[in-house]
């Protein structure tokens, strides 16, 4: 079966409450994690990755500080899958597209995610209750 | 980052109400479904799938009959991303490496899954909240 280059996953985000906790369940499991960390303060969090093929990621997500969405997500729901995000060429049209289509987004317009991407949000609510991110890399 | 060969993500499935619905909701999203679906009437489940990347794929599980996990999980949560399944080259091995390891089996030896492979599944309360399952193609 093809995949279609319009739709790559890019990375599987879980909540979780230690980083290194769930780093080592991770490797556990196979897989390998860079040693580099990030924090992005604006959203209160720290993350760590690890490869899970060619294009795709398994991203932790920590909270760091008191507040920020994944400090609320394991407050209200534990430990868990966060979000899919999927790589699409052009965010904008696509945000458009989706709009016309009825499905809620988080942002009204595209908003600096990390790693230099452009990125939005759909509302589970439209998709069947699954947080999901797009998003394009900035030229 | 490097990908290790030995814990590739094979696919993400999600729990849905009807393959209709949520195929179409993927397909706006960008994904190309197969025209195939497969019930398994052991697990009392229908499933389609997508392509995400050249490895993975997206799994929609619904419901065949009024019994069986996914009907289960549905009437417990809702829609939702129901597990993450990594290809493993030695399922037997890792199974003992990963009980050895305290991690708790949801069946004591692999079981026939779908597509000739054998599978296991580790219980999300050993993983941080999300359910694994390990496959191997069989030979």
């Amino acid at each position: 079966m093809k995949f279609s280059k319009d739709c790559i996953l890019d990375h599987v985000a879980i909540a979780v409450n230690s980083l290194d906790k769930s780093q080592k369940i991770w490797e556990d499991m196979g897989l390998t994690f860079s040693s580099e960390r990030e924090i992005v303060e604006s959203q209160g969090v720290q993350t760590a990755f690890a490869s899970m093929d060619e294009n795709a990621h398994l991203e932790l997500l920590c909270p760091y500080g008191e507040t920020g969405p994944i400090h609320k997500f394991l407050e209200k729901k534990g430990e868990g899958i966060h979000h899919l995000c999927f790589k699409v060429p052009d965010i904008e049209a696509k945000c458009k597209e989706l709009k016309d289509n009825g499905y809620i987004l988080l942002n009204e317009s595209p908003v600096e995610g990390a790693n230099n991407c452009l990125v939005n949000f759909i509302h589970p609510k439209s998709t069947g209750g699954v947080l999901v991110e797009i998003s394009q890399k900035r030229k």
